[in-house]
Formats: structure tokens, sequence, C-alpha cells
């Protein structure tokens, strides 16, 4: 019940302990609340309109910025503004939506964070249409955030065909990638642009690829992506799996660079620059893998397997789907087992040699707003 | 595919066909669509806001309304109205959200009616807070709608001992499910009528006791809640259940009587009077049971055997948590085994005699306006 504290081994050592999932999102969290800045600033130059319309995109169950709304929520209070407040939380309509709304119910989840409770007048809604349309009434959304969800591309415009992932694929599959996530941005920038009052902001943190080329578990140590190819494909070399399955194992992901982020406001003539969208400010972060943190600053206390039991978990809890939905056609069981042994021979690797391994965050952060 | 037809024979027996969840549901879906006239008459008359707020309270996954919100929507668009309709279901936050949203996006269940894809600006939200709160900002709500939601207690006062249901409750514990009944049917109402702009609407049509004393089930012939009452005492007399298993099974219902209804609106000086909401008008209204009427009317085609067959499974959708929940600390297999034969009997006494037994619904209908 306490509050997060900053990134250290005790934290993360804790929320081991507390469930799979706190753990496997803390990096997350952490990464979402070191927007909480940008989100207090556009929190201070609020449009006026009647009611205080929030939003948060691709939210999932909402856990893991449920702290920083909480906060954002407790400041508009605190500053004697009392307009009521409707939140909207979208995600596909597959989402868990019975889990979010409970938690701000502080009927699961922690409670000291269950903002719908403690203040008057705030009103969760949920939305479960994607985020590449319009989602609510035009010039009415104050505030808007995503965090690390608009790198799925709406679809997979090919297969890769030697690796499992954009960032290895060659240049022909990359250029088809990028085009469809240029496509999607745009998207999903004028819906942005449609929904939010003149003065409202939109800030988003997305996966991507920095300045220097790092991404999501490629910041200078072993790549990650890397791994899962080489494992995968030695699964097709030693007959476990077929050529077709190694091949369907391509994630439905574009990791933008700052250009491809930025392109649409550079361009003054672009869709999105008529829309009244401008763009204030673009940062990209690091947020260091809290597993490897924690190995790196209790080397004592923990084996290299230890390490490796921590690290693969936090993989697998995303990337699974895409393994299994490639064996599609297998019995269940087979499926399970061929996933079971490709984790495992990657945590095995891991055990055996922890150097380099770890799962940092890349993120790309654009602080948007409209005219 | 098709539009639904009126209450016939071949409507019944297609929609057995096309699946258990349609079969069960064409009554309600019959009884709500009786008060598109009030609803039509709602939309000619909506308060001038620039975004059009519906609301549906207690909507479940949506889809025995979804008909009438996609005649309401067509009907504002026609008359050349364009602006924003942003409607938004509630439900407790266990709800099936998931559903509700791909059936409006017509990713599932008949998109004919998958409104959200057929019209410019429209909008589906969900909310997961119990409609005994206020649900969204204060002077929003265009036309609010409830169908055959509010008939449970917020929570129940008491178990009821020689009954199942308030409706055959002695005096003492029917006046604690009044007393209950009356507090959340002042909430219920003092939340819309935060939530109503002024001149909006709040149609609601819920189970009720009508002028004559009919209700669910009892409207001349058998009574379905007693023979509910009888087979469960069986299982008691007979010994498969316990004295305290027979009293758990109470429904956390209240039929309210047309006097309960509207006594907040007779009363000028009432809370609910207070905060603007006036009743325009209340009806009550017998909606046939769609099972009864396709026997009557196709008596060489159906044994009495099949009548019960059809009968029992509605009556049992949404009867059978409260004799499960009353089981509770049993093994699943017994809970299920007990639960099989308390229906099972029943199903035998409606297929050795037929007559008398029907689940007509009884409504009582408000057309409520904010002043």
């Amino acid at each position: 019940m306490s509050k997060p504290t900053s990134l250290n081994t005790q934290a993360v050592l804790s929320m081991k302990g507390s469930g799979y999932y706190s753990a496997r999102t803390i990096g997350a969290k952490h990464a979402i609340e070191s927007t909480l800045p940008l989100l207090a600033k556009a929190i201070e130059n609020l449009p006026d309109l009647p009611v205080i319309k929030l939003a948060d995109y691709g939210a999932a169950d909402g856990g893991t910025s449920q702290y920083m709304w909480s906060e954002l929520i407790s400041n508009i209070r605190k500053t004697g503004n009392k307009k009521p407040i409707e939140i909207l939380y979208t995600d596909l309509a597959s989402n868990d939506f019975s889990t979010l709304f409970r938690t701000m119910q502080g009927m699961q989840g922690d409670s000291d964070y269950a903002y719908q409770t403690q203040h008057h007048d705030v009103f969760v809604h949920g939305c479960g249409t994607g985020f590449h349309q319009q989602l609510m009434a035009s010039d009415t959304l104050a505030l808007g955030f995503s965090a690390t969800a608009m790198h799925y591309v709406s679809e997979k415009p090919c297969q890769i065909s030697n690796h499992v992932h954009m960032v290895g694929a060659n240049d022909g599959e990359r250029a088809q990638f990028t085009k469809q996530a240029a496509a999607d941005w745009e998207r999903i920038l004028l819906g942005r642009a449609a929904e939010l009052a003149s003065g409202g902001r939109f800030i988003c943190m997305n996966f991507g690829i920095d300045e220097e080329g790092r991404y999501l578990g490629h910041t200078g140590g072993v790549t990650m992506f890397d791994r899962f190819n080489a494992h995968w494909a030695a699964l097709r070399d030693d007959g476990t799996i077929t050529a077709d399955e190694y091949l369907r194992a391509t994630f439905a992901q574009h990791y933008r660079t700052v250009d491809e982020f930025t392109a649409p406001f550079k361009n003054k003539n672009s869709a999105v620059s008529k829309a009244g969208l401008q763009l204030l400010s673009v940062t990209t972060r690091l947020t260091p893998c809290p597993f490897r943190v924690a190995y790196d600053n209790a080397p004592d206390d923990m084996t290299p397997a230890e390490f490796a039991a921590s690290l693969i978990p936090t993989m697998r809890s995303w990337s699974e789907t895409v393994f299994r939905t490639a064996l599609e056609g297998r019995p269940e069981t087979e499926v399970t087992a061929i996933v079971d042994k490709f984790y495992n021979a990657y945590e095995a690797e891991v055990a055996s040699n922890p150097d380099g391994h770890a799962m940092d965050y890349i993120h790309i952060i654009l602080e948007i707003e409209k005219a």
C-alpha cells in the first residue's frame, strides 16, 4: 500500500514477492511516471471547458498508469478546480475492462490510488474501439495520454523472412513496415486532432528507435530480438518447427525512429499539421531493465540462474502470443511444449552467461498540442 | 439478418434455432421495443447541447437494446442532425463489456444494427460503476434508458424465511425489502437528475407489480416464484439441501408497485422532485411469454415436454445464480447435480401438465423529464 519508490533493488525484490504482474510491469510503471512533469504542465494549461475530459489510449487494465492519473487528478483538485472529470480508458474490445473498472473503484489492486472513490465528480469510462479512429466527440478532449501502445501496426504488411521483428528485417520488408506504420501514425494523430479541444494536449510515449539506434532490449549488450530469432531458428533447424512456422513468427510491431515520429509535424502541409497539431517537445528515454538493475546491485544475493529466471518471464509476458500464433494448427499441448522449450533455451543461455542480457526500455516521448 | 418481426410463432421458433441467447431474450427484446414511441418522442425534444449524450443503464452486453438504439440513432441522423452522439452503456464492473464493444462495431452479433459503423460521429463508451451513483458529468445527458435492470436491490435487507422472493415474503420481511428498494430508487433517480440536462429524459422499464397485482410469471395462471419455492422446499424436505440452504435462496430483488415507483414524483418536497425530475407518464405492460405463445399457436407441432424444455431454460438463465449461491461451500459437482434436479423437477411438472405455465413479463414504464 506504500507509494511507489524510486527504482531500486528493494522495490524490485518486494514487487517480485507481491505478484508476477507487478514485477513484470514495474519497468513500464517507472517509464510512465517519468512523464508526470509533462502531464502536470498540461494540467496547468487545461482548455477552459465545462468538463475536464482525459483519455488513456491503449490502457490495458489501467494498472500501470493508475498512480499517475491519481496524482494528476489530486493535483487538479488541489488547485481548487472542481469541474467534473471524465476519464476515458481505451483499448481493443477484447481488453479486460472489468479489471480496469474494478481497479478504479478500489475493488481490486491498490486502493490507495482508486481515485474514483477519493474525489467528487470523477467518472471513469471505457471505450473498446481501436485508437486509429476518433473515439469521442470533436473538440472535447483536454488531455490525452498513451504509454507503450502504438508500436503495434494495424496489420502486418508482410512476414519477415530471416528474423522475427522489423528491427532485423531486410530492406524491402522494413520499407513495408515503415510505410504501414506511417499510415497508422497519421490515423492515430488525426483521431486525436479531432478529439482535442484547442489548447488540449496529447502526451505519448512509445517504443521506438532513439538517435543512437537503441531500442527495447538493444542498448549496447546482447540484442533481445536477435536472441528470440536465434532460438526460434534453432527450433526450425533441429526440426521442432517447420520453415513456415518459423516464418509466421513475425511481430506485428514497428519501432518508429524519432524522424518517423516527428515527420508529420515538420511538414507544415501534412494532414496532421493542417488539423492543428504541433509538436512541443520530443525526448528519448532509456528506462533500465529492473531485473538487470536488481542483479547488478545485489550480485551476492542472486545467482545467474535466478537472474535468468526473473528476466525471461518479463520478455515472455508480451512476446509469447507471437510464437503461439505461429504454431496455430498444432494441438495445444504441443504448442505449449514448443514455446516452453524456446523460452527455456533462452533462459539457459542467460543463466550460463548473464553478461549483456537485459530488457532496457527505449521510449520516444512526444508532447503534442492542438492549436 | 432480417429485421425483428412482431411477436409470432415463426420468429420464436427461428430464434430457437439461431441460438440459446436470442431465444432466451426475445421477450426482453420485444418489451424493450415497445418503448420506442416514448424514446422517439424524447429524440424529437432533445436538449440543445453540442453533444448528444445517450445512456443505457444496466445494459448487459447491449444485445437486447441494440435494434432500438440503432433505430433511434438513424432517426436522429434522418432529421439532418449531425451532432456527435456519445452513448454510454453502464453495468456492473463484472459485465462483459468486450461483447458489448464488439457487437456495436459489428464484430459479433447482428451487424445490421452495428450502428457505430453505420453513422459518422457516433461513439460507444462503457461504464462499470453501478447506477446508484452518478456516472457522468452533471447536466450533460440528453436521454437515458434502462430496461429490466432496477429490480435488483443494492443489498439484501434479510433472508426470506418461507419463500424465495419478496413476492411471497411475510409482512415484516416484505417491509424491509420495500424500504431498501425505496432508498435505492431514490439514489437511482438522484443520479439521473444530476446527469440529465434540462429538458433531458429518462425512460425506464422495470419489472414490478401492476395495478392488478400481476408480476413476472404471475399473470393469472401458475405463479412461477411459488413453483420455484415449492421445488426448492421439496429438496429441503427430502433432505437434499439443508434448512439453511433453503433459507439462503432469497432473490436480491424487489418488485416495486406502481405506487412505489411514482411516490417520489407525487411528493413535491421529495429530494427527487427538488432535483427537478417530473413524471410525464407511467404505464404498465404485459409482454406475453414467447414460449407460451409459440406453444399455444402450434399445439400440434409441439408436445408438452417440448414446451417445458423451451420454457424452463429461460427461467433458469437468470435465476440459477440464486440457487447456486445458496449452495456455496459444496463441491461444484454437487451444486450442479442439485440445481439440475431442481430445474428438472420443475420441467417435469410443466411437461406433465402445461396448463397455466408461462413467464409473461410485467413491466412498469416510466417517462421522466428533468425540468
